[in-house]
């Protein structure tokens, strides 16, 4: 499991930014299901997402995209 | 096969709780199987749930999300 | 999650012509989904695509082909 | 290719436990298929399941899940 | 991302002589899909395939197998 | 790319077997396509299968099991 979490990178500062900004989030998975809400943080490993009732952790490797719903 | 486990990181800390709170779960994997069960433990490569009968290990890089059953 | 980007790799360059030249490009994805659209950035984790409204942060790791649009 | 093997792991443990205790096993792979018999040895890459015949070696990247046949 | 590149790996010589020799060849990938022509070049991510019109960059992570068509 | 190949390793042993024994095995591949053939040689990346005509080099990140043929 890596544990290194570049800050630096942009697509981390990207989704940060949707963090601060409580965005409402579509984020593709690799089975082909879709999730949507807000992101409460990221990890080297994993999303939080708030979507209905407790929140859901994804894992980054299952991520296909992510952006803001439209 | 990956050693390291950085207790430290948010996604790690959250399921760690839910081991504690003996919550039941339900953990969405890349087949399109969802399983649910209390958590018995973590580890660098694995989870351990417990459903029904014998525990079931399953590896991380398979988890495509997971939270508390509402 | 690996931060380094070797930006003398081929790879990476052939997509930073189709950056800078502001190309349309199809990307296969993992999931069978086909997106195309202009690519703004790429950094070690992510490809950032402009197609509609908002840009979505494509994982490399689910990325299966990428060509410019015929 | 990993090849470190770290045998104090909770989850490594677990396997050579049902190796030693000759338990029978159901394996859940990627593909969805699963297979089912006794593990005869684990390394850093496979697991070595014996079913019929011939034994089969199993790729780690590619096991969902595994327990004890109930 | 792997920036290491071993060209003296059989399997990275192999498709060396692929491409000196212009040969065509079929590319079998995880999304079943299989694509053919002739490989340009090779990275530490990536193939170059010269199919029709653009040429098509293929990730390594996506390639299930490869060889040349008869 | 990992380009360490670890000879001790069990399974890359056995595999090293079915090479000298010229044995005809079968590969589960994450498509769910099964291929058989004798194995010709292996290395950090790959595996080279000698079915009918040219070889096929398959990507070990690709195979779900393999054994011999029954």
């Amino acid at each position: 499991m890596a544990t290194e979490f570049d800050t630096g990178l942009p697509s981390i500062r990207l989704v940060q930014n949707y963090i601060k900004e409580k965005k409402t989030v579509e984020v593709q998975l690799t089975t082909g299901e879709k999730l949507s809400g807000q992101l409460l943080w990221q990890d080297a490993a994993c999303f939080c997402l708030q979507d209905e009732g407790e929140p859901t952790l994804i894992w980054r490797h299952s991520v296909v995209y992510l952006h803001p719903q439209s």
